[in-house]
């Protein structure tokens, strides 16, 4: 058993998914665990972590509207210090949570067919989003 | 420490709760794990595992008519290949997460008393769902 | 690599988030572990664990606000035996969920500058809530 545990960054471009299972498989490649758990830990509070349908860019629009009428800027947040989309993005990343966990096995992790990791960003414009990659296993 | 690995498949009946915390906890003994972490992950983007009140169906039933109202069917989603029902069980989906972490001690999960793990069926029509079981303990 | 568990008690106030950040961390280094992942779980279905923004009060009442808002408390649930602050409560731990996972390195926890571990309570009057704390790593 051990503990193997890396950062990966990605630049957002505004709201919207950033599909990062290739990125991840890589890391997870590298760190030659067979079995186990990777838990993968976003350090922010406008941003999230996402397991969603992988075959249409229609499903993630649909979602990102969805989310923007659950949670729409306006004149009513009592916070807004830096601008009208930051409560609803930190309202987003209370619902889609900042930490995603994924057990693997032969190396590869066992998503669904139609399983993709995404990077999820609230905030309007484009962010620096870290992620904490630690994989438990043989 | 070991890591024990196990897959765990559901016939569910459409839109509905069904409780595997007796499943899960059979498999949990088998393992003969003492101490750890259990994860469960659903391999799906429609469905997905959920920790709720165990004593009441009342409380099962409030929960799906509420997940209805916030993400209702409807024309208004760019995504309907696959039936009405498609979207909004994307959306629930997103909302109740892929993946459940649950502490275990001799050989038993530390559970609340009121809390049960449940399989959530978002989508109109039964489906056969399968669940991914990586206890990793001593 | 090791298993360290523990649980922690706190008192709530009724509906609010409780930083426990701290007392996380101290446990933590307590454990004298240096790498891997703690697992927090939370066992009880009417109130959660949130990782958010760890600056502005004013964050955390807009998020208790907006969550009052779209599971308010009335007479549309079927459920309400104990009280109609309680079927609301079940709905939000379902959005917040029971369970945070944080890496760690260096016996700290890698949280981004931003973020703060709270329990967050949903029922209108105070409780004790138990946290299990599951650190596992070398």
């Amino acid at each position: 058993m051990t503990v193997v545990q890396g950062l990966l960054r990605f630049e957002t471009a505004g709201k919207g998914l950033t599909d990062i299972t290739g990125e991840v498989a890589v890391w997870l490649a590298q760190s030659r665990l067979l079995k186990g758990v990777l838990t993968l830990f976003c350090r922010h509070t406008s941003a999230g972590l996402l397991i969603s349908e992988n075959a249409s860019v229609a499903v993630q629009r649909d979602l990102l509207r969805w989310l923007d009428r659950l949670a729409p800027e306006g004149s009513h947040y009592e916070h807004d210090d830096e601008g009208p989309d930051d409560m609803p993005a930190h309202i987003k990343a209370m619902l889609t949570g900042s930490a995603l966990t994924v057990p693997f096995a032969g190396n590869r992790m066992l998503l669904g067919t139609w399983q993709g990791i995404y990077l999820i960003e609230h905030r309007a414009r484009g962010h620096t989003r870290e992620i904490v990659l630690t994989g438990i296993g043989e």
